[in-house]
C-alpha cells in the first residue's frame, strides 16, 4: 500500500536542528522594529542576557555574538590563540576535529586527540597528553557530536584541564538546554552555544559564557582582536557602558527572549527530564524496530539526538524523501564522516515530544518495511 | 501647554535605521522554522538571491552574508587586501574613515583622503592621488554618510579607480534601494548593503555584489580567507553545490524576500522618486522651521536621511526625548564626529513618507517652540 | 511509570473542532486591518467567495455569515421556515436533534424520524414520512454527528426530498471539507459549513451554500427577514453592490481565504483521500488497543471524527486530562447524549495527519495502561 | 505638480472604523488555536472579561457577544422589548433613527423624537416626551453618531429616563474607550460597543454592559429569547458554569484582551485626554484651511471622529481617492443622510495620533489646492 498522504510537505520538522520554534518565539519574530538605543531596547536586552545566564546555570559573563553558532566557535579559538600556541583538539568526531582548522587559521599547532566516532571521548588519553606535554595553551572539545549522537564527558575533560592551567573551550551547541551543562562547576572557559538547537530560536545568535581566566587570555593575547565582527572585546566595551558595537539583530533577540522565557516556565530540570524520557523512547523504539544506535555503548548517547545506522542495501536518500512524502516527517541524514552511514532523528527543545518520537518511529517503520 | 500625549511610546520610527518594517516583512517573520536542505528552502533561497539581484541592478554574483553590515564591510576589505597592500581610503565622514581601521587590522595601508565632513568626497582629490600614486590596490568609499546625511559621488570615484586597475570597495549601506546605485555602470567591485535601512527588513543580514574582477582578487590572495565567518569564498564554493556553509538564518531570509517583494512591485523608479519627494520635503520644511541643514550645499544631501544643526543653546538629548514623549516620533542625534552638533532625520525605504515626515516636523516645530 | 513529560501543555489539539489552524492561516490572521470599502478588500472578499464555491463544489450562491456556525444554522431555518410549516428533522443525534429547536422558536412544527445515536440516519423512515406526510415545507439533516461520528447518508436523504418539493437544510458543519460534500448533485437546498472545522480557519464565520429553491422560500417568506443579524436577504442585497450589511470580519476573511487557499492547493480529492486514510488508521488503531468504535456499524463512521466508548470503570475526564498532564494530547469527550459514554478524537482538516493520530493512539493506550 | 508618491497604497488608515491595530494586538491574533474548554482558555476569558469592565468603568455585568456591532444593538433591543410595547428613539442621526427599525421589527412602537442632524440630541425635547407619555418601556440613543461626529448627552438623557422608570439602550459603538462613559453613574441599563472602533481590535465582538433593571426586563419578556444568536440569557446562563453557548471567536478575544491591555496601560484618563488633544488639532486644523465642521456648534463634537462639509463643486469620491493615491492616507465619506455632504476623519482608539492628524491635515489641504 502506498500512502502519499503528506505529499512530500514538511509537517514535523525532526532533523537535528533547526527546530521548530513554539508559537511564542514566532509571534515576537513579528515585533514591530524597534531603535536599539532606545532604553527600552537596552532593558530588553538586560533581560535577555540575565535569563540567559540562568539557562547557562552560570555565573561567569555571559554574551550574545550576533551570527551562527560557527561565529562562537571561531571566534572563542581567535580570541583565545597566539600563533604557535599548542591547542589540544579532542577529535571525538566531525565537528570536534572541525577545531583543528580553526586553529591552524589562527596560527596555532592542533594537538589531536582522537577517538573512533563511535565513542566518546577518552578522558585518560586527554589527561596522559595534558599530563605529559606541558605547553598546551588551550583545549577544544564537544559536548554533544551532533553527526553522531554521542555525547563527551566535558566535565571530567574540562576539570583536568583546568587542574592544567589550561583554556578550556567547549562546543555545547546541540547539547545545552537539552542536556545538564555546567560551566563553572565542570571548568569550561568558554561555552558556546546557538539560537536554533535546544534553545528552539531561529538560527542567527550565538552565545558564549566566558570565564575570568578566559578574558584574561583574551585581553592579552599579543594582538588582541578589536574593530572585528570576530571580536569579543568590542562587545564587552560596548556593552559596558551599555551600546552595542553595531546594530544588534533586534527580531532575533525579541525571539531569544521569548524561548528562554519558555525555557525557563518549564524549568531546566524539568527539560533535563523530559529529554531524557524522550530520548530513551526514542532508542528504545529504534531497536524494537530492529535497528542499531550508531555509539557503540548506549551510555554514550546525548539526550538531544539519536544517530543510528542504516540498514544494508538502502539508500539514506530514499528513507529521508519517503518518509516526508508519505508522512511528513522529516529527520536528518548523516553529516560528513558519517554521510551515507547514519539518519539522525533531532529531539532537542520544542521538537522532543514523545508524541512527536511516536510519530517519527511509526513512519520509519513504516517506510523501511516498504523499502 | 505641554502635551505628553504619547507618554514617550515610540510611534514613528525616524531614527536613519534600523526602520520600520513593512507587514509584509513581519508576518513573513513569524512563518515557521524551516530545514535549509530541504529543496523548499533552497529554491526560496534561489528566488531570494534573483530578487536581490534586480534591487542591485547588477549581473555580477550577489551573495547575502549572515551577519550585520559591518561583516560585510570587513569582509570586503579583509578578502581583497594583502598585507603591506596601499588602499585609498575616501574619508567623507565617520563611515568613510571607519574603512582605515579594517586596513590596518588586515595590515595593509590606509592612504587617506579627507574633506571636510559637511562637504561630499572631492573627485578630483581622489583622481590627483591615483594619478600619482601607483600603488594603490583598492579604493573605499561610502556612497550616503549616514552620520551626515551626505551622498559621495562614488559613480565618477570609481569609474576613475577603475581605470587605474584599483579595486572598488563601497559602503551602499544607506543608500541602495532608496537612490540609484549600478555597481556594473559605475565601476564598483564590491557593494555592500544591510537590511535594516532602505531594505526595510530587520538587522541581521548583509548583502554584496562582487565583480569578477573583485572575485579575481579574493581568490589570489596571498592566503584566501577559507573556513572563516569573514569568508567570501566559503559561500560561494557551497553555493555552487546549492549549499551553505552553515546554517542561514531562515527567518531573515523569509523577510528579506518578502522586503524585496514589496520593493520590486513598487519599482525602483517608483521608490527613488518617492525618496526624492520625500527629501525635498524634509529640507524644504526644516528650512522653513529656520533650521540649517548640516550639509554644506544642498545639492550634498542624501535622499535617504537629512542631518541638520541643533540650535544654539539646545541640548541634543532633550529634543529626541521630548518629540518622544510628547509625539511618539524618534529620531536620531549625531553620530561620532557630529555627535552634539546634529540631529538627524531618517526617510528610508518604509519609513520614507510624505506622512512621517510631516509629522516629524509638525512635532520638532512644537517642541523647538517649547524650549 | 509516570511521565508527566507534558505537564498539562497542549501541544497537540486532537478535539473535533476547533482544530489547529496552519502557520499560513496564523499569518494571514496578522494582517493589519484594512477599510472594507475600499476596493482592494472588496475585491479579496471576490476571491474569497470564488473559493469557497470551489471548496463546495456548488453552482450555487455562497455566503459568509459573520458569526458562529450556529448563527448559519438558526438563520436557515429562521429564513425558510413560516410560522406554522412543517419541518422534517432528521433526529440522528444531538445536533440532528437541536434543529427541531429553531422550529419551535420560529414557531414551526417539528416532525422529528430518529434513529437510535449509533446508527445513521434511516432513508427507508424518511421516505416514508415524505411519502405520507404531504404537508411538509422543509427537511432538516445533520451530515456528520460530531459527538457521535456518525456520517449520515445525506445524500440520498435530500434526493428523496427533493423529488417530493421539500427543501433540505443540512449541517455539513464538520463533514464539508473532510469528506465529499456536492450541493447540487446532493439536492441540498442550503448546506451550512463553519470556520473552525474541515476548513481549519479560527471559529467566527458560517458559511452557506442557497439554492434557487431556498432563495424562492426565502423572498416569499410571509415575512420575510430583513434589517437583522439572521437576514440572508439583508447580505445578498448588500453584496449585489458590493457592499456589506454591517463591517465584516476583516481578519477572520483573511484567514478564510488563506484556508481555502491550502486546501485548493492540496487538492480537494488529496484532501478527501487524506482524511480516509487518517481515519481509518485511527479506527483500526483504536480496534487494535481493544476499544470498541461508538458507531454500530463501521461504515456508518466519519472520516473527520471518531468516537469510541469508555471502557468500563474509567473516567472520561481523568482520562482526558492525563493524556494533556503526561502527553499534551488533548482528546475530546462525549457531548450531551454521548457525555460520559463516548471520547472523541477529531481528524478534520489540518489536524488530519497520520502522525498526530499516531501520538494520539499511543498516548491514550499509555493511559488507559496506567489507568 | 502631482505626487502620485503612494501610488494608492493605503498607509495611514482615518476612517472612523475600523481602526488599526496596535502591534500587540496584530500578534495576538496569530496566537494558535486553543480548545475552548480547556481551563487555560476559561480564565484567559474571565481576565478579558474583568479587563473589560474596567474599560467600561461598570460594575454591572459585561458580556461579548461573538458578531458585529449590529448584533448587539439588535439583540439589546429584541431581548428588552414586547410587541407591542412603545420605544423612545432618540433620533439624532443616522444609527440613531436606526433603532425604529429593530424596534418595529421586534413588533415594538417606534416614538422617534428627533433633532436636526447637525445638532445634538434635544434633553429637553425628551424630558417632555418622558414627562407626557407614560407608556414608554425603553429609550434608545447613540452616544456618538459616527456618520456626523456628534457627541449627545446621554448621561441627562439617560438619567432622565431612569427618572421614570424607563429601560435605556445606548450605542456607544464609536465612543466608549475613546470619550469617558459611564453606565452606572448615568443611568445606562444596556450599553452597546464593539471591537473594531475606540477599542482598536478587529471586527468582530460586541460588548454589552447590563444592569439589574434590563436583566429584570430580559427575563421577564413574555418569550424570552433563548437558544438563539441574539439570546443575551443564553450567554449568561452558559458562563455562570463557565460555558460558552457555542464555539467562542478565539483568535478575536485575543485580540481583545491585548488590546484592553493597550488600554489599561495606557490608562482611561490618560486615553481621553489624548482624544481630546487629537481631536481639538484635527478641528482647529481643518477650520484654518477654511473647512466648516458638519456640528452646528463644536461643542457638540465627538472626540473620537470629525465631520467637516464637502466644499462646494468638490466631489467626495475624489478627494478620497485622490488622498490615497498621492499621501496614503484613507478617510471616511458620509453615510447614509450625511453622504455626500460631509467627509469624515476618524481619530479613535490607535489612530487617534496627533502625529496622524497632523499628515492627514496635511494632505488634504494639498489635495484641496489641488482640486
Amino acid at each position: 500500500m502506498v500512502w502519499h498522504y503528506a505529499r512530500g510537505k514538511v509537517i514535523m520538522l525532526m532533523t537535528p536542528g533547526p527546530v521548530e520554534c513554539s508559537p511564542r518565539v514566532l509571534q515576537a519574530l513579528a515585533r514591530p522594529q524597534i531603535y536599539h538605543y532606545y532604553p527600552g531596547f537596552v532593558s530588553f536586552y538586560e533581560d535577555t542576557l540575565e535569563k540567559l545566564r540562568r539557562v547557562y546555570q552560570t555565573n561567569y559573563d555571559v554574551m550574545i555574538m550576533h551570527g551562527e553558532g560557527v561565529l562562537g566557535l571561531e571566534a572563542a579559538v581567535a580570541n583565545v590563540i597566539n600563533p604557535g600556541e599548542k591547542v589540544l583538539v579532542c577529535d571525538s568526531g566531525p565537528f570536534g576535529k572541525w577545531f583543528s582548522i580553526y586553529v591552524s587559521n589562527y596560527k596555532g599547532i592542533a594537538r589531536e586527540v582522537s577517538v573512533p566516532y563511535d565513542e566518546a571521548m577518552n578522558v585518560e588519553l586527554v589527561k596522559e597528553v595534558l599530563d605529559t606535554e606541558h605547553d598546551i595553551k588551550a583545549l577544544t572539545a564537544v559536548h554533544c557530536e551532533t553527526p553522531t549522537g554521542i555525547l563527551n564527558p566535558v566535565d571530567k575533560i574540562c576539570r583536568e584541564a583546568k587542574k592544567h592551567g589550561v583554556i578550556t573551550i567547549v562546543d555545547a551547541v546541540s547539547s545545552l538546554g537539552g542536556v545538564d551543562v555546567r560551566p563553572d562547576e565542570w571548568g569550561i572557559d568558554i561555552c558556546i552555544c546557538a539560537s536554533q538547537k535546544c534553545i528552539s530560536a531561529p538560527p542567527g545568535l550565538t552565545m558564549l559564557s566566558i570565564s575570568p581566566d578566559a578574558w584574561e587570555a583574551i585581553e592579552h593575547r599579543r594582538e588582541p582582536i578589536r574593530n572585528s565582527y570576530l571580536s569579543l572585546l568590542d562587545y564587552r566595551e560596548a556593552w559596558r557602558e551599555r551600546r552595542f558595537p553595531f546594530t544588534p539583530f533586534t527580531a532575533e533577540i525579541f525571539a531569544l527572549n521569548a524561548a528562554l522565557e519558555d525555557m525557563l516556565e518549564e524549568g531546566l530540570s524539568n527539560i533535563h527530564e523530559r529529554h531524557r524520557i524522550v530520548a530513551e523512547h526514542c532508542r528504545r523504539g529504534l531497536k524494537r524496530i530492529g535497528l542499531s544506535l550508531w555509539p557503540k555503548r548506549e551510555e554514550y548517547s546525548s539526550n538531544t539526538v539519536t544517530a543510528f545506522r542504516i540498514p544494508e542495501r538502502l539508500d539514506e536518500a530514499r528513507i529521508v524523501e519517503k518518509m516526508v512524502e508519505e508522512f511528513g516527517v522529516l529527520i536528518g541524514g548523516g553529516y560528513k564522516e558519517t554521510k551515507g552511514k547514519v539518519l539522525r532523528i533531532g529531539h532537542m527543545g520544542y521538537q522532543a515530544r514523545i508524541t512527536n518520537i511516536t510519530a517519527t518511529l511509526y513512519a520509519l517503520e513504516r517506510v523501511l518495511q516498504e523499502l
